[in-house]
């Protein structure tokens, strides 16, 4: 993608997920040299799975345009069998976009999200792996910690972490 | 269901789900009074899977008969996106025939298909909640341990427990 230079575009957001957001989704996936392409294939899926199916497919969707431009996009969902507990399953910014608190604004969005469905948790599960030091900052930076470790859960020596923001206002009675 | 008195019946194991199976879950199920009627949808839902889709469902089964009755069952599949890390989703045995041994039969039973499919762990997910305590011991005495706890997770003071026993040959190199 064309490096954007100058003044920062004007990024609109939407929560209604649109035909054209498959091959976007697909395209940003690919384009951050993160995902394999069977991840990549899932990433898909989902939006497939929402423009198909709606709130039954249990994918709710924060998209940021820059004009007619999907540049960043999360995916969240509420946890089956659990009241008020949600899976962030999905975040990508487009890299021509990264580093300008993009990520940051749509994970606030998506919180504001569970906090309106009056959620109580939100969950991002990530590798131990070296490669995803980045992505596990920017968890912290948006005030989420390490709640879980299942270790070598994905392969030896590759764990999986739960990161978990408890937010709303009810407060358990411990 | 009749208590059976006298000599435990013979049981045979098998790994084949058949259409009756579905009827057979969801009665046991039901039998437990331990299940919410979603709960009990939700473990036929993954027969009709099965039956339907065969391995592709992600679903394997390890089922217990005596003679032509349906006596217990577990129900487990390899978790999407890692390699050999398992979960075990169900495990019910029939109250009529509980407190013979069944339980560990069908969990060892699991752990020898895991093995024989290079698997390394196997997750084990359940509630905080008191009415699970005899659930808990029950793994624990299985050799089952906790790895993670998320507070909250099913409801303010209802938390999940991840289980995990790390079973093979395969060691991390740590």
């Amino acid at each position: 993608m064309t490096a954007h230079t100058g003044a920062s575009p004007t990024i609109t957001f939407r929560e209604n997920v649109r035909p054209e957001d498959e091959h976007a989704v697909r395209r940003m996936a690919e384009a951050t040299g993160f995902f394999r392409a069977d991840e990549v294939e899932v990433a898909g899926e989902l939006v497939r799975e929402r423009l198909s199916k709606g709130a039954a497919s249990g994918y709710e969707f924060v998209l940021g345009d820059a004009g007619s431009e999907l540049i960043g996009y999360a995916c969240f969902g509420e946890i089956a069998c659990s009241v008020g507990s949600y899976d962030l399953y999905w975040i990508i910014v487009d890299p021509a976009h990264q580093g300008r608190g993009l990520g940051r604004q749509l994970v606030d969005r998506v919180e504001e999200r569970v906090r309106a469905l009056v959620g109580r948790n939100v969950y991002i599960e990530t590798s131990s792996l070296a490669k995803y030091e980045p992505t596990r900052r920017f968890y912290e930076r948006c005030g989420y910690a390490i709640e879980a470790v299942l270790r070598g859960f994905y392969q030896p020596g590759d764990d999986k972490l739960i990161y978990s923001k408890h937010i709303g206002t009810q407060t358990p009675a411990d």
